[in-house]
């Protein structure tokens, strides 16, 4: 993606950063415009912040990482504090599970702050000397990348912090995608052997991605496609979820202690299964890829279907290179799952960048040879390395110039207020 | 108080119903009316509703109570279930620690609600026919009673979630009162004997301050003022927190857990205590009666002065007759505690009314005799006698016209958000 | 009852008073007799103590109140940690809810403390100078009431600890007692008035029942005996348990997050309702009184049955001076409830005393002019006036002596596992 | 290790066979011969459970799989309930962290079931036929596997549940190991490249060591020896406890939820640090490898120390073929870890079997083309492949005939009760 082409020419490299900057800064607001001014402060729990704090926060990013060190002062002293996330390095930070115990600053006086500091970023941008532009570029990439990152958590987060009220308010009105018949599930096969991993370009690359590294392969199968909600409540007719046998130990826990029946966000009307999405509640379609389960639910349906979730080497070798292909992605505009369309290119393999985040059973690991960057950034991936399980391939809210082949997203085993969901694998 | 007035002649009651029930719709919108809107949803802890549940709650209470057993159709009948506090006889309600969660409905359609509702209860008031009306006007003045207690929590509850923030916002921009010295301490003392307790007007009071009864009194005394900050700091120095002896076991158990130190509110700045009061952190008032105490300091204080808390029908006896007298009362204006006038009146009992309430050392229960109403407005008092203490004479946030010498207010031991002091008081 | 008559000539008190000590202390020791090595250190929840501890700590009283004082060495310094309950005067304790993780000292060690304090005590009864003897001999009398009320405990914890157990293990082989109809419920009638509560008399009692004072009572009605398994059972089939505006608020969130459907030790097998007693599972006695209901539950069944509880003065006022009479009390040898038997004497009140104690509507406080003794002893009953319901009148597991008209008993709302019941009151 | 050869000759093999299970058989109970009786029931934290417990579970699993499925009559039906650890396919469980809570069986009633297990067990394999025999001699070597991982979780749950005890007892009597200073600290390197991993050998092992398979090391280096408490002591004093950046997330979280500030198990007394040990408190040996640290607390010492832990196959790569060499096992008696000795071998990996289980840096995960064994026995290792961290090499308690270099243990981040180490690893 074009975010961090870095130009021969700086002037250039200036231009099209700006550019870059105002159109992920942008985005961000354009995907906050259909809230009320209550939706902003929400937060039902403790993982999904408010869409206030999003707004605050990615430019808390540029503010600490980029102004401050280039002599700017603070918009105000106490957004260091309610603001940074987790950067123990620069200080202490609002408690993660009470960012909706805040009502001030208002909404307006956070969109404020977004604009003050990009005045002083663009002016940045435009205007600084040449060195201090070459040791910032690099922060303020990360800085957009980042931002995109959160304009995918703003759109979960509202949607699991608007999913308990009874009145199911839609974030938006949104136009529903056509429904169609699940192309036929197909295996594909690899070799293996040993391959290379990690993400090699000159572009912008997480830390987590790198460095690129050999790893050995036993041959692999995967199918062609993602499990559909069909598939799904197949597994769920038959009693996928009240049989123990089918999960692992920590799983089963989860089920019985949350009493989990079925993916997040399904709901019975009627006798009949209807989901919650963001445009609100709809029926259900049952041939489109099924979201909203955790590894949990993802591993014991594998282990139902007689099969296994993939490795996320052997996704990374089976995923397309060059460009993405076709992909349901942010810029779609469904905010939901659309069954895959049959591939004129036999063999292809359908909805890897897409749809969902797909659950691997690699735990969130850093590569051999791994070094965090110096100073505070270093904690931007590092030390979320425990507890974590890998997942690949971008979702159908993940911006389309933000995932590629090489990308690690990760949450925890439990976790499913993502867009995430299942592609079956299997030995050769 | 004039809210319930029942006049020999039904016009001139409708006239006056009309009114009270203008007026007091009027003042709960003009007490919101400094809130942002993000305030307006904010629940910090469970016993803190947000501003806009006491808006729709108190309004739902006319439309169950009153509109909809007269044939009214419902605003929206997702409410009857968002806006029940506990009336368990007429459906279920929304969890109490979760009205917090609810962004939608926004302010805007809370106050059409509000809207909606006066223009149907005024038509209601107006032109109802003569036997719907009696029936119907008890349960008004409820409502209207009712949305007074609100009008406090909307101002106590508004107070606790601002005050977790570290920026300290104002509810509104409050002058501050004059700072005095509080007139010395003196006992005034009661003979006890048989005594009449309860209220035996003829107009408006709760059920649980009936029916009057007989109980016997043995000789007792009590301050003419308040305890005030100054002399709660002196327990503070004399290590009052940190002597167990002084304390009931539940009492140093949450002093214990919940590291009490101070009363809620108060907190250290460049060495000087302060005040977060609705105007914003101040310095403190030391001759101002102390505020904020749970029953479990105001009765460790009572201990370490050598003295005690009174019990309830002490402190009704005790209690001015007619008139209330000068009080620091919701009108005042303050929103907060004001220290003691000397009163040229020598042996009046000062503060009886306003600024504080008064923990006693009565627990919760029903006067002997006592029957709730019928129907689901039985639950307003009755089913709450149980693990609370009983508080008298209102605070600097009661409106005059809501409180009276039988008024029986009650919290648990523990609580400390509201406006709730100390009086001493000893065996005579 | 014998214990704490004081005796004019010093000779025949300290005789009287090591007769007592050998008795109660003996008693102690023949009730934990059944009990495996096994059974000595469980604690299953935090208010049911292990025997062990019990054991341990009613030695531990008379070493620190009477032989630390006059001078004998600790028999090992870390019982004064480990087997202080909670006088805080004292020093501190180990944690409340942990005396089940302390396997060592063994149950042989505690056996032999005992001997040790025994023999000392008994020294120190007969030898010890007459001014230490006489400052002593109330201290040693409060002992021994403190140990029999531990004996109470000790039977109703091991119960408790028992009973969860899937094997359901019997504390002892025990007869069943004569199964027989329940003499008919009938209502006597009391006056009211001024009347004098609190004990009067010139042997022991607890400070808690003095001062006597003056208390007006209105005419009031108590039923002849308590209510019995079958009337329980009525109020369960009309689904009492599934009717909130039966119960009290705190009552009601009780039932519904313990999930309570029957009082504590009912279970059904094969269909039918049984009892776990301290003598294993037994079908139930239909007419006994019932029992381990808390105050929530009896309060919610009087509401059904249209009565109410009495308050504290009302039983005292009603209860038989003078001697007990025929009393289902632990000397009986049941260890569980018995139904009342038809009484020659028309219109006297049965199981007064015995059986199980009766809650109240009182909440446990201070008479007036109530003041703990000086110095440790004052905790001993004082500072547990909080959130805690008087129950009066002794149950089938006390002793004979140990029991009064005045003795005032106190629990949580909730608390189930005491031999714990239901007399009917009503307005005269 | 010798408990399973196969012999060509089954009567050979039955002879042994039975041999090696009384020997495992009386292993177990000669530990627990140290207890009281008192001790058997103890269980603090739901991870450590009572040694009475250990005896029963362990029987239970040869009468389950084995003599249940071959006609033989439960001794207690009620024990298939109460001893069932995890596995579901047989059946529902006592809760796990509910095991302290029964005090019958007796510890006698235990020793019965197991003689009378035994009885039948050595009947079984001596005199079964021979179809019977082969079917289940796999089964009864997995049982005896299983017996020796809860010999050495008998210990370490006696001395975490004694150690709460401030009397801090002994489980035993032990002799204190030389102290000596340890050998200098030193790296091998190792080239990698594509390696063997997993048992591969035709006796026993876990289903989780299978199967071998290929996979890709890049270089690396291990210390010599593990890291020593005096080490471990430089990280506390340079604040390791006390610097968030030296942590993983997960690990900060728990650091400051539960104020570590050291290994468990030391504590300071006089201002020196000790250890409480099985054999009671003791002065610390410095030169002894650290124990009782979580992997948080081995990954956090790695990174202050410049260096990483090793992933499993590095470890297992480097770890001593053929015996064992000398090693601190269970056979040593010392049960607790000792300086590494100076080896005239330059060069050698000391300590690599025994001292301390080694935390590396692997998730615990099924190896590529791993199928659990079919029916109940798969729930043995498969279904915890989730949240736990791989340990390798056995501690002081292990067995010697119970570890191998392929031997995969696993606990979550967080536990500390085993003798967990540190040993650092680098690229090489």
């Amino acid at each position: 993606m074009g975010i961090s082409h870095f130009e021969r020419d700086q002037d250039a490299a200036r231009h099209d950063l700006l550019e870059q900057y105002r159109s992920v800064r942008m985005m961000t607001e354009e995907l906050a415009s259909p809230l009320a001014i209550e939706d902003y402060g929400l937060q039902v729990m403790a993982d999904a912040s408010p869409p206030k704090w999003h707004l605050a926060h990615t430019t808390w990013f540029f503010e600490t990482f980029v102004l401050n060190p280039n002599g700017f002062e603070a918009f105000d002293p106490a957004y260091a504090y309610l603001f940074n996330s987790y950067y123990e390095t620069v200080g202490s930070f609002w408690p993660r599970d009470q960012r909706g115990h805040l009502s001030r600053p208002t909404v307006e006086e956070i969109y404020r702050y977004r604009g003050v500091v990009n005045e002083r970023m663009e002016h940045f941008i435009s205007t600084s000397d040449s060195d201090r532009f070459s040791a910032m570029m690099p922060v303020i990439v990360l800085g957009l990348n980042h931002e995109q990152q959160h304009q995918e958590l703003l759109l979960t987060d509202i949607h699991y912090n608007l999913s308990v009220n009874p009145l199911q308010p839609a974030y938006r009105n949104l136009p529903e995608p056509p429904r169609r018949a699940a192309t036929p599930a197909r295996w594909n096969t690899w070799e293996g052997g040993l391959v290379e991993i990690g993400y090699r370009g000159g572009d912008f690359s997480f830390d987590n991605e790198k460095p690129t590294h050999r790893h050995w392969l036993e041959p692999f199968k995967m199918q062609n496609r993602l499990v559909t909600n069909r598939e799904y409540r197949e597994f769920m007719d038959d009693e996928g979820y009240q049989t123990p046998t089918l999960w692992l130990s920590a799983g089963w826990y989860r089920v019985q202690s949350h009493q989990w029946e079925a993916p997040l966000y399904w709901f019975e009307r009627d006798g009949e299964w209807h989901q919650y999405t963001l445009g609100g509640g709809r029926t259900m379609d049952w041939e489109a890829p099924v979201s909203h389960v955790s590894f949990f639910e993802a591993d014991a349906f594998a282990r139902w279907a007689g099969k296994r979730l993939c490795h996320e080497a052997e996704w990374e070798v089976a995923a397309p290179k060059g460009s993405l292909g076709p992909a349901n992605l942010l810029e779609s505009g469904w905010y939901t799952t659309v069954g895959a369309e049959d591939s004129a290119e036999q063999g292809r393999l359908l909805q890897m960048f897409g749809d969902v985040w797909e659950w691997t059973q690699s735990s969130y690991a850093a590569y051999p040879g791994y070094r965090p960057v110096e100073g505070a950034l270093g904690e931007y991936n590092g030390k979320f390395m425990s507890g974590q399980q890998v997942l690949r391939g971008g979702s159908c809210l993940t911006p389309r110039g933000h995932i590629r082949d090489t990308y690690r997203n990760f949450f925890p085993p439990e976790a499913r207020w993502q867009f995430s969901g299942i592609r079956l694998a299997d030995d050769g």
